[in-house]
């Protein structure tokens, strides 16, 4: 049996019992080196199989290969394993393989709504998840996605909103944004959510500094309804209070 | 203090950690019928203020004035609170009622997410939450942002797609994507998503059977190169495999 298991934005809390238990079920553990210290108090005593970043196919086709074997594995993603995580990639490749093996997918909070509820309550009304890199997305395909979501005016996540790699994409994305919404629109800003640096921020598509923004942050500009009240971001659903 | 509470999309087992914390510090619990049954074991002992459907403003409201008075109050929802949940509706009267109140939101499995994982990895890409109620947001609206994520190739997810008062909704928000969408675009349907009548149903656009979806279905439409194997609904993220 292979587990994909989403372990939630920050530690142990963030985690859903099933998650724990999954865990708790498997021989062996796969994971990127981070997100394996999160988990550490649960995984004593197991085979561990840590690769590093951008090794994502290698780390999958391991944990593959070892469940394949009999033995009860589980690949941890952060936040929810099917959200630009682990999931698919494991799907991917046993299909392309023609593999018979037993796959569990186990959800897990992901970034946007670990981020949004420590910002208050800014996805109440329809919103998207579009990340900006461009890795394995052409460029233009998500610039297309980011004209459609704020015509259409979405909450809008963004994933990846910036790197070192890609120190710009943030900045295009928020002026190909401010050519729908008001440039007065509320952002937030959640970095490290769940973890002891967690931070957040509230501020708008014109003020916002990109130089506050890193890998693991997640980006919420609202809609055109979105407000700040006491610090807190939220979104009206539409009843009258 | 004042908790509003994501249950995660099912029973205990897709429950947080600190969701389940929250809830045995509090005096009382205040919710819709149905969630608080998911809950039973946790509440045994406690003050409960159960509410029926529709009654949204007046639950909220009840868990504000018991928490003014230094009681510490428990709103569940299910899945996430912060998502077409109760989050958004305690700040917006906090906020417009001026009170001064600790709100802490904990963040919980959407059903978006708990529909995917047992669907596959269908939300590997893009994708974005549309609610097919126009009971709060005008149809014209919904049917503009039907339009726009459809062209931008995002993966669908339809929140609310179908009820006794609104059966036709979900057809004419199918009809809206075929306009952009291949007709043989996978389609991933998971109803109950971790209760006991838990199902999951794979079809396309052309062949979904509407009659098989109700309020608690949660509806996801694939991508462009959304595929089917094995059973599972799988969107790639673009890894060559
Ligand atoms: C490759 S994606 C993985 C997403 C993850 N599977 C999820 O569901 O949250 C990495 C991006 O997720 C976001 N992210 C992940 N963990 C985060 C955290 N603890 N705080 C803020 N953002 C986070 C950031 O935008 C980061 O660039
Ligand atoms: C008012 S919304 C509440 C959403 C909830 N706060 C969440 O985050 O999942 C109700 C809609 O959520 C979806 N839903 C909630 N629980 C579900 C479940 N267990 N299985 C499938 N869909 C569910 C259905 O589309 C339903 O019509």
């Amino acid at each position: 049996m292979l587990y994909v298991v989403g372990l939630g934005p920050g530690g142990q809390e963030q985690m859903t019992f099933e998650a724990q238990e999954a865990i708790k079920s498997c021989e062996t553990i796969v994971g990127y080196v981070t997100y394996m210290r999160l988990v550490q108090e649960l995984t004593e005593g197991k085979e561990i199989v840590c690769t590093g970043m951008k090794q994502e196919i290698d780390r999958c086709q391991k944990a593959i290969d070892i469940a394949m074997t009999g033995k009860n594995v589980a690949v941890i993603s952060s936040g929810d394993a099917g959200v630009y995580g682990m999931a698919g990639l494991i799907l991917e490749l046993i299909s392309s393989q023609e593999k018979e093996l037993e796959v569990r997918v186990i959800p897990g909070v992901t970034a946007s709504l670990g981020g949004a509820a420590i910002l208050g309550a800014p996805l109440m009304n329809d919103f998207c998840h579009i990340s900006l890199s461009d890795l394995m997305t052409p460029w233009p395909v998500i610039e297309k996605r980011l004209h459609a979501a704020s015509e259409a005016d979405f909450v809008i996540c963004l994933y990846n909103p910036r790197s070192k790699g890609r120190p710009h994409h943030l900045r295009k994305a928020l002026d190909i944004m401010s050519q729908y919404k008001d440039k007065q629109t509320v952002v937030g800003i959640a970095k490290d959510v769940g973890r002891s640096k967690e931070q957040v921020i509230v501020t708008t598509i014109e003020e916002l500094d990109e130089t506050l923004v890193n890998m693991t942050t997640i980006v919420i500009i609202g809609n055109k309804d979105t407000y700040v009240s006491n610090g807190r971001m939220i979104t009206p659903r539409g009843y009258t209070v």
